[in-house]
């Protein structure tokens, strides 16, 4: 299902990105899947580094599964496979940013975000201070 | 710094979001941020749920610091304020989105996000297969 983009660098160097991740107790960082096209932020989730060098050297994103302690090709039971646009990683290393091409719903109970399932809470809104012309 | 927005109900009431919340083993869960007009990913921090209670009810976003053991309401050091827009609550309870109205730059580099900050890391691209016409 994945096609390769000729444009690609394919020599992806994971020892050049491993000192970089910082991990929890678990070994363990946050990878935040966003929507490439519409910016809608689909999901959370979590990676090891060989999760993460999956999702790099292969296509699509593959996670931690920290409930089943296993790895979770993203869209292997589903279908709804993410395909991966773009990876970038945050200021200390602990997060990676994952925009994707989403196949179908990202959330497990069909709703196209799992921001869409938990919806929005009641939250008091702040204003920035108007700027001075 | 906060303005009140006299269209919102104020009456947030935790006890119902509370049971809703899963937290990891330190009780905290993952807090994405997010610009919420440009829909740029800021940065993701851990909130408890005093954190997110602070969160929703001043109109500024408030976090757990992992590495400070305290908490951090964003800006009251640096002055790039965090305004809340909206607050959503992923399918599972263990992450939250929250748009914001971000004053200058979010990540402590100086950088607007700190996906900016971390950069691009390289990554084959994968593509959907075509759809059927």
């Amino acid at each position: 299902m994945t096609t390769i983009d000729s444009n690609q660098d394919f020599n992806v160097n994971f020892d050049d990105i491993k000192p970089r991740l910082k991990h929890d107790d678990y070994g363990l960082f946050a990878a935040v899947i966003q929507q490439y096209d519409t910016l809608r932020v689909l999901m959370v989730g979590y990676m090891n580094d060989e999760a993460l060098h999956r999702t790099l050297t292969t296509g699509r994103v593959t996670f931690w599964s920290r409930s089943r302690q296993e790895y979770w090709r993203k869209g292997d039971t589903s279908g709804h496979v993410q395909f991966v646009k773009k990876v970038e990683l945050d200021c200390d290393g602990d997060a990676v940013l994952v925009q994707v091409d989403q196949v179908g719903a990202a959330c497990h109970t069909g709703q196209y975000s799992c921001f869409d399932e938990g919806g929005v809470l009641p939250a008091v809104v702040g204003y920035a201070p108007q700027k001075k012309l």
